[in-house]
Parts: structure tokens; C-alpha cells; sequence
């Protein structure tokens, strides 16, 4: 499949969303890709099946506070660089990339990659969301190991991490990253065709197009763009639940970036009602609580939406007076097994909260 | 020249006073050591004269905090695992390796790293004493890459950084030192024996033994152990101007671990006088007044003894009470031009003192 612009801009809505507040806005992104779609460029898109189980693939992304990506634009350079020097690491060509993260500013990495070194992106990521850290992923679930992963930067300095340990490869990751800058590009797990195929959820790339295209033709036809988001996520195979946790206005926030992070909390008020509802955020929204009730919990989706537009407002964006509906969507199943919750779940994120099925907390189901 | 224990001994009391307060207490390197000597180890020093043009050397040791080393010791694979993948990347066997820094345990690191691999010591650093930042090298003065660096923990993790900026290498890898629990072993500066004749400073591994040598020799022979030290210092090639620059007993002390720095002040009263002396230190003792007076400045040497033993005083051992005698010497010349002053001088660590020689502050020439 062939992606064109209209695709890419639906693709950065769907990405947003599925970013759970984090991941970083892809404004940023798309304007940079803007120019090459102008002049012709397209992309193709390939099925995980389609690959030849001896293809070398380049999952990537960029890792750092969102915060930071806002005012630190990239050279261009790094993306390429990091694919190059894994090529000599490996003395292979690479065959094809990914995003390891579809939520958020990364689900959009992989295209600019893709068009300068004319290779195919494939058609899932390894988090179908966003995270924070580098073995909350697909590929850490399966036992793959993450390194040897490039970090590179706008300066052209080139960092490779080589460990048995995925959460030690995590720690040494963040901290080259806060050296760098606050921000670098990664290739990281890279992995065959085959070991891609039992790794990674598949699907989540086009998802994130056909979720952003939802969204853009209610929006188009004046139909409630939230109605047809949640449309597109029951009819995915991915995010079978979905639906509005919370509306009102934004009367506190508490944001700080600490250890590389971007960490708080927000207070949200119901219109004209009493209850009010509180979103606790660690790059992404990790739980919402209307009173002392628990509506979600990571690694569920928590999206906090402009109540008119359905415009994503990420974590780093959330401002005083902001009128917003927190919208919640089931996580691929994937991220719901006993062991993924150990990686991912709420404990994960120092939280002691047991975790529920959002379909569960809503009674949904 | 074989090195044998009783060499490695004095190479250790040596490497001490050339800290200059800093590059951590040899001590636990020293016991390492230890059994492979008894079991009839032994190592070659060779003078960098000797080296072939195209010979590989390897620059190494540890980076980190000293209090750390205290408590965290080494797996013993660390250092081997280092230059095994400098030779890979270079694809090319390491002739000879060779302290980056001579002044404190770092000076001892290469000895353990030559019996494992059976390799030459080359008889050179690139301080001549200890340094808390690793672009503060003579390597870096005369324009060399501090890159590929290779920094290897104890879990057998491996970091290869790779950047033109030595000032970004040194943030990195400080940052990754921190990650890696506190300290790691680091490969640096990697290069020929024609470049390092060029960049290192000749024989300060020998004048190390030399120095610890005299310090013993007078000690056993019930001789005062400070004026076989200057003799040692005077005669030396390198730090031709020595003496005491006050005698009393410590009686504050300010300390503090900031930033990965141990930063800190002591104020030392004069026997039986009115006269105080302060020496400030940043890992390394910076700067020594008597009252307004300034008696000497990085990067110049000043070492805290023990009045009685000569012991060396490491910053983070001062304590209240201590009778110490303040030891002054003058660095390397290639420390004292211009250049080198910008990089390595008072300025370089935040004070504004104008830096003058210790030997006309006092009234030494």
C-alpha cells in the first residue's frame, strides 16, 4: 500500500490519539514531511507477513522529554545515521523499519527514514500506544534482546549500547539521551523478519491511519468526531472498547520534567456539575479517578481530547481552562497478560492500584 | 623494565601523591593486584620512544565517583572486555595500553589490564596528576579524538560512544558512568604510538615509582619522608618545583557529592599560630590560601600528607584534628600554557583567580 499525504496527515491524528497524551505532539513531524509528499514522495506500506523471515528490520524512534522536542528540532541526520551504523554493526542491509512506539510523534519517525533511504515501513509496532520507557515493548515481552541500539543526535555524536539486560539497556538509554540534549534518535531491537512476525502487534500503523481518517471525515460532514473515533477503535482488532471517561474544564494542573520525564497531574471539573475527575501522567496518562472511583488504568488508552474539535491535547500541552473530554479505549491483549502487566501495568509506574479493564470499570460489558 | 611487586607498591603510594587529592585512594586496586603478583605475575614498561609508529594503544581507566569504588568492585572482565572491542572496531590488536590518568587508582588501572591481556605498559599519561573531567587530558590539548570510547560495567554491558566534540564525549560518558551504577571502566582516546608521542606526557609512570619509591626508602630508613619526596619531585623531569606550603592541624571541614563531584573547603590552623590556611577542593585540591594569600593553583599539584607519614589525605578521607602538612609541586609544563590553562586552569573550575606559577607565589625561583 501506498501512502500518500492525506494519509500521513490522518496517520499524525491517528498517532496522537493513540499516544495517550504522550509520545510527543507529531505536529512537529509532519512539517517536516510536508515539503517531500509536495515534491512526490510517497511510502510504502508493507504487511508483517509479506517480509522474508531473513529480512533485517530497524525498529526506531526518538527517545527523550516531549517537552524538549518542542523547542529542539532534529538535524534530519539522525535517523539515517543510526540505520547506517546498525548496518555495519550487522555488515547487512537493512530491509525495512518500524515505529517501536505507534503512539505519538514516533508513530511518525518511520516515514522520513523510510522516503531518505527508500525502504518500506512495516506495518506494526511493538507498543500499539505509547510509553515511557524503552522495555515497556512487545519485543521485551517475547525475550528478544534490545541492543545492539544506536542513539544518535543532532550534532552526529553516535552512542551503541550493547546488554543482556533490556532494563538496563532503558537506564543507560535515558541517561545518554538527557547528555545529549534531552533528546536523541534510536534504532533499537533490531530483529528478523521472523522474530518480527512473534513479536511485534500487527496492524497498529494502519490503525492509527484509519482511526486519524475516522476522526477527519465527521469532522469534514460536521458529524461528532468522537462518535466516529469511537467507531474506528470497536471495529479495530486492537481497541475493541472504547468510549468517554469524563468532560468538563481543566482547573489545576501540576507538570514538572524530572529524570527525563515530563510527570504530573491534572484536575479536571465537570460543567455546571460537582464531581470532578484527576489524571495522573508520566509522558503518558497513566490513571484516570472520577472521585475515588478508578475509571482507567495503564496499559489501557487515556486520551485527553478537545471536547469540540477532537484535537489531541498531549500531556506537556494541558493548560488551566481547557474544556476536554478524557477518553479511554482497551489496549491490544497483548499488553493484558499477567507478565505484560508486570512490565507495563500499573505497578510498573509505582502505582498500587490492581488493574481493571477499562470495558470492566465502565461497565461496558 | 619488569615491574614487580615491590614496584607496584611504590607506583601506588606515587600514583597517590600525584592525585592531588583526587583520582581515589589506589588502595583497593593495590589488593587486587596483589594475588597475581604472589602467583608470579609481572609487567613491562615500556618507554613510549619504543613504541612502533603505527602501533594501537589503549588509553584506560575508570570513571566515576571514588566514594563508589569504594563499595562497588569491579567484575576484573570490565577493562579486557573494553579493549577486545576497540579491537574489533578498529580490527586490529592493541599493542601496548597506558593510563589516561597517573594521579590516584587510575594510575594503577592498566597494570591488572596488562597481565590479563600480556601486554606492555607504555610509560606516559595525559595529566601527570588526576583530573575530575575527562576532556582535561594533554590528548585532547594537542586535537585528538576522545572516540570510539568503549565503556564496560561489571554486568557486562557495553557502551561504544562515538562524537567529534571531546567536551560531548566527556558529558556522555559521565552520564552513562551514572547509569552504569556509579562508575565503569573506559577505553579512550584511542590511537598510534606516533600520535601518542606527540600528546602524552613521557614518563610519569616512572616518576610515579620513583616518587613512592623515595617516600619508602626514607620512611625505612626512620629519614624525613617529605624531603625524599621533594628531592624525588625536584629531580624529576616533569615537576621541578616543590615544597611545603603549610603545616597545622585541620579544624573545618565543608564536603559535599554535587553533580558527581565531591566539592568541599578545609580550613587548616597553623601549630601553635595564629595562621590559617584554606584549601578548596573539586575532587582535586584547587586552590591553597594562606589568609589573602594565594600559595597555589590548579594545575598546579597540592597533595594534603600526613605530617608524620607522608600519607596522602584523599579529599573525601579529611577529617577534623588531622596533622597535615599541604604539599605543593609544579605541574607538567604542556598543563601551564595558555591553551591548556583555558581547559585545565583555575577558570576551568568556576574560580577567578588569575593563575601564576607555584614557585612565584612562593618565592620558590
Amino acid at each position: 500500500m501506498k501512502l500518500g499525504w492525506q494519509d500521513i496527515v490522518d496517520l499524525a491524528r491517528g498517532v496522537g490519539f493513540l499516544g495517550s497524551g504522550g509520545g510527543g505532539d507529531p505536529a512537529t513531524a509532519l512539517l517536516a514531511l510536508q515539503p517531500l509528499f509536495a515534491a512526490g514522495a510517497s511510502v510504502s506500506l508493507i504487511s508483517i507477513d509479506s517480509l522474508p523471515d531473513d529480512a533485517l528490520v530497524a525498529p526506531n524512534g526518538w527517545i527523550g522529554a516531549p517537552t524538549v522536542s518542542l523547542e529542539k528540532l532534529p538535524s534530519g541526520t539522525e535517523a539515517e545515521q543510526g540505520l547506517r551504523q546498525l548496518e555495519q554493526l550487522r555488515r547487512k542491509r537493512v530491509d525495512a523499519v518500524l515505529p517501536t512506539e505507534i503512539g505519538g510523534s514516533n508513530g511518525l519517525a518511520p516515514i522520513m527514514l523510510a522516503i531518505r533511504c527508500d525502504l518500506p515501513v512495516v506495518d506494526c509496532d511493538a507498543m500499539g500506544r505509547a510509553f515511557p520507557e524503552s522495555q515497556m515493548v512487545t519485543f521485551h515481552l517475547a525475550g528478544l534482546p534490545a541492543t545492539p541500539a544506536i542513539l544518535t543526535d543532532a550534532n552526529g555524536s553516535c552512542v551503541v549500547i550493547d546488554t543482556k539486560d533490556n532494563v538496563a539497556h532503558e537506564r543507560i538509554a535515558r541517561a545518554v539521551s538527557v547528555a545529549m540534549g534531552g533528546i536523541c534518535h534510536m534504532v533499537e531491537y533490531p530483529m528478523s523478519g521472523k522474530e518480527l512476525r512473534g513479536a511485534a502487534i500487527p496492524g497498529t500503523f494502519s490503525a492509527a491511519i484509519t482511526i486519524g481518517r475516522a476522526i477527519r471525515a465527521a469532522r469534514e460532514k460536521s458529524e461528532d468526531p468522537f462518535a466516529a473515533l469511537f467507531g474506528a477503535l470497536r471495529a479495530s482488532p486492537h481497541y475493541g472498547h472504547a468510549g468517554t471517561l469524563f468532560e468538563g474544564k481543566i482547573v489545576d494542573i501540576v507538570r514538572e520534567t524530572r529524570d527525563g520525564f515530563t510527570i504530573g497531574r491534572v484536575l479536571i471539573e465537570e460543567f455546571g456539575g460537582a464531581a470532578e475527575c484527576t489524571v495522573e501522567f508520566r509522558n503518558e496518562n497513566l490513571v484516570v479517578r472520577r472521585g475515588t472511583a478508578t475509571l482507567a488504568m495503564v496499559p489501557d488508552l487515556v486520551t485527553i481530547m478537545d471536547s469540540e474539535t477532537a484535537d489531541v491535547i498531549f500531556t506537556e500541552r494541558l493548560r488551566y481552562g481547557q474544556r476536554v473530554k478524557v477518553v479511554g479505549a482497551s489496549a491490544p491483549a497483548v499488553l493484558r497478560t499477567a507478565h505484560a502487566l508486570d512490565v507495563m501495568g500499573p505497578q510498573a509506574f509505582g502505582l498500587s492500584d490492581q488493574w481493571m479493564p477499562i470495558e470492566k470499570l465502565n461497565g461496558w460489558v
